[in-house]
This record gives C-alpha cells, sequence and structure tokens, in this order.
C-alpha cells in the first residue's frame, strides 16, 4: 500500500439501507479493516421504510462534506420502496467514488483510462491475487465466467488492458467446460454453487472464485454453509484460492487501498 | 428507423479540429446523409492553431445552444497544439453525445443499460450488419480482434449483452490464427492490413471488417488503395462485408438513426 500524507487521514462514509444480515457482516469488516489502517469511517444507516429521495438527500449530503473523502453504498440496498440503484450508484460524486461502480468509472475502465479512475474493488482484488502468483499475465488466455455488472464485465476490461487475450461467457454460454478449459487464468463470478468441475480447468491454470453460494449442511449449527462457484475438492490441485476467504478480503483490502490513495481536498492541509 | 416527431427536426454539429483529408471526406459524407434524411446540420471547423480552451468554449456553446441536439468530434482531431482528446470527448453533454464515446455513455455500454445510453455508432453497425444475416447470434462464439478504445472494447461489450459468449483479441495475441478460427461471429478492427487470412476463419463465419488501411497500389491514379483487415479474396466465400463498403457507410447510419430518436428539449415544441 502506498504511504499516507502525514497529518492526513481520510475519511470514509458506508451508506446501508435496510438491515440485511449479509451487508451487516460485509460492512463490520469494513469497519474493522478501516480502522485498523487508520482511515477514518461513518456507517450511515437509513431505515427500510427509506424512500428513495431520502437516500439521494443523504448522498448529497456525502458529496458535500469535506471529511467525507469517498463513500460507498452497501449494496444491495434494502427498502420496501421501489429503487433505481443505477441512479444512485450514478449519484456519487466521481471524485468520492472508491467502489467505482458509477457508470463514469465503468467507462473510464471500459476504455481503458486506468490512471484516471477507482478500479471497483473486486476485479482489482482478483487482478491482484493472479498477480500474486507471479505468473506473467500478458499474452495468456483469461477465462471470465459471469456477466454481472460489478464483476465480470469489468474484469474482461482489467484483464484485456493488462495485455491478455480474455473470453466472457456466462450462465448460458454453450460448451462452457470447453470454454472454461481454455483459460490459463480463469475468473469466475457467476452465482451458482460449485458450477465448474475440476476436470474443466487446464491443468496449472490460476483460478480465481468470486462465488459465495450457501448451501444446505445439516452438520453446522447454522445447517449451512458457503461455497464457491469453482466444486474446490476437485480443482484444488490449481492454483486456486479457497472460498471463504480469498476473492471477499482482497476486496475489503482494495476498497482500503483506494481509499487511502485518496488525497486531501484543495485548501483542506 | 423511427417515425420522427412531426414538426421537429432535430439539429446536429459536427465540430471539426485542423483540415485532414480523411476527417474532410468523413464530413463530406455525414453532411449528405443528414441532408437526406432530413437533419438540419452545422459544420464547424476550427483551424490547426486553435487550442484546447478555444475547442471547450466551441463546445460549452454547442452543450447549451438549444436548436443542437447533438453533436460529434471528429476525430482524430488535429492541432498544433497539445490535445486532451480524452477530456474533450468527456466534455460533450451527455444528452448531446450522439457518437456515445464519452467516458459516461461507454460506462453505461460496460454496464448493459443500453436504453439510457448512446450506443458507438460504429460498434452500432456492425451489430446490424451482423443481424441482418438472420443469424441467431445469442450462445454463439464472437471473436473481437483490436482493443482499441472506441471499437473494439466496445464491441466485446455489445456483444456480450446481446448473449454470445466473446473473446477480445489483440494485435499481440499468442496463436491469433486459432482464437480467430474459434468465431461464429468475427469482428476485426485492429487496424493491420490484411492480417487476417482466409484458412483463419471457421467456415460459415459472419466476417465484419472495420479496417481502412491504405496500401501501394501503382495501377491507381492516387498510387493507393484502400483495404481491410481481412485479406478479402481469401475470405470472400465466408459471410463477408467488404471494405470499402461496409462498416463506414453503416457507422454513418447509425449516427443519423441515433440523432434522429433524439427528442426535442422541454418547452421546445
Amino acid at each position: 500500500m502506498k504511504e499516507q500524507v502525514p497529518g492526513f487521514s481520510p475519511g470514509l462514509a458506508i451508506l446501508q439501507v435496510g438491515n440485511r444480515d449479509d451487508s451487516n457482516l460485509y460492512i463490520s469488516v469494513k469497519l474493522k479493516a478501516a480502522e485498523e489502517v487508520g482511515i477514518k469511517v461513518k456507517h450511515i444507516k437509513l431505515p427500510y421504510m427509506a424512500t428513495e429521495s431520502e437516500v439521494l438527500e443523504c448522498m448529497t449530503s456525502l458529496n458535500e462534506d469535506l471529511t467525507v473523502h469517498g463513500f460507498i453504498e452497501q449494496l444491495p440496498l434494502n427498502s420496501e420502496n421501489p429503487f433505481n440503484t443505477e441512479a444512485l450508484v450514478n449519484a456519487i460524486a466521481p471524485e468520492k467514488d472508491v467502489d467505482g461502480l458509477s457508470s463514469i468509472n465503468a467507462g473510464k475502465l471500459a476504455k481503458g483510462d486506468l490512471n484516471d479512475c477507482f478500479i471497483p474493488c473486486t476485479p482489482k482484488g482478483c487482478l491482484e491475487l493472479i498477480k500474486e502468483t507471479g505468473v506473467k499475465i500478458a499474452r495468456r488466455h483469461a477465462v471470465v465466467v459471469g456477466d454481472s455488472k460489478i464483476v465480470g464485465a469489468l474484469m474482461h476490461d482489467l484483464l484485456l488492458w493488462n495485455h491478455t487475450t480474455v473470453t466472457t461467457c456466462h450462465s448460458r454460454t454453450a460448451n462452457l467446460n470447453e470454454e472454461v478449459n481454455k483459460g490459463d487464468i480463469l475468473v469466475v463470478a457467476v452465482g451458482q454453487p460449485e458450477m465448474v468441475k475440476g476436470d474443466w480447468i487446464k491443468p496449472g491454470a490460476i483460478v480465481i472464485d468470486c462465488g459465495i453460494n450457501y448451501v444446505p449442511d445439516n452438520t453446522k449449527a447454522s445447517v449451512r454453509r458457503v461455497v464457491g462457484d469453482v466444486l474446490y475438492n476437485e480443482a484444488k490441485e490449481s492454483f486456486i484460492i479457497p472460498i471463504p476467504g480469498g476473492a471477499g478480503p482482497m476486496t475489503v483490502a482494495m476498497l482500503m487501498e483506494s481509499h487511502r490513495e485518496r488525497k486531501a481536498f484543495p485548501g483542506e492541509m
């Protein structure tokens, strides 16, 4: 991580709507990580009955607040009212969008202006995990399974600008096992428990599994356990990061890194 | 094309900097096409010595001009002064960016918000050409060769949101011929004269060639001729659109279609 400017401590805000268990868990992890690296963090929790205009009002005040250098919306926003989540994500001031999920940031990523955008934290974390293996990725063939707006499609862009050849597949791809088998690098973010089998994977491939799926498990007190999108037991001979364990914590680490790189506003120091 | 609102004639402006031969040619084609479909068009030509701030000033007035419903910058901007082209493209008001090249539009495309963005004209034209063949494209494998910011990378997104599986290659891709050979649909926009050979192409593939390359030809008065990125003579058994002829005019047609869909501003009618 980059050195912080002495005397400057960036302020982060996390905006939550509703009270989902998974969101509460992710936020508690982010709060803890922020504290550990010296980021001042503010958690704003709006109730389940919040309206879109109340959320927008709160966002406007965060956009204008000079002590908030960046903020994120914890998705999904959970309200009894209909929300245009896309519009709410786009209402974050681009210079504060440390999650990098607004259209303007996605567009900069899509066009390869990597120095001028916040790279979304999950794809950024996946790339860091891939690079950590020490394998040179330029000119290798990467396969991304999943076309979600916040992981798959953005992962394609990030890999492409790192000079890999990239195939993007989705759950409806014909002969998916054959497509997967071409990947020297495989990133799976499709949200289907253990869909990718061990014999689909090219020997020696780097496998990053972003799936977080709950499946029934009577041996657990919670009668469920978390599995990824890749059948780990069959794939563990590959260079695979297990779920739970890999992509999630890396996403949080990348958020902290993006945020630590925030500069003081003009005149603030 | 969609029906125009009676009595409403959308105004288009084309901003050119410098006096490049190719830009003059493309603009003359656009002016003619606009006239044919009843679009009022204004051609603004700034001199080669124009500065970035002069271009921005002109753009501000186009952004504010209520008779201009959309405008494009003819790229490349050709000035003796250093230009940040990306910033200048992004200074077009999003609701007037009929070429769809600003980051905010690219981001909406990258995230699949196709109903809320201007789809860039060349990728949009390529998709129309592909659809014109009548071949169902969902679940087919498309290969895009070329990672340019205005064609290749955006073409990936557009094909993905049309449910194809997409591989994006570039000029440094390893075993490019083998990658190309997997494409049921092949879009080439790499800017290398006749780089893709006939035997690289999967039999029966749909081939869209976006290349416009000049090669020496002593049999012509101009001692040069235009060739595509695909070696046409070897590929003509495929479903290929020849260069010159296909992608360029379709780009112009798509610009006109995007622009005709422009609505009157509130209070204008």
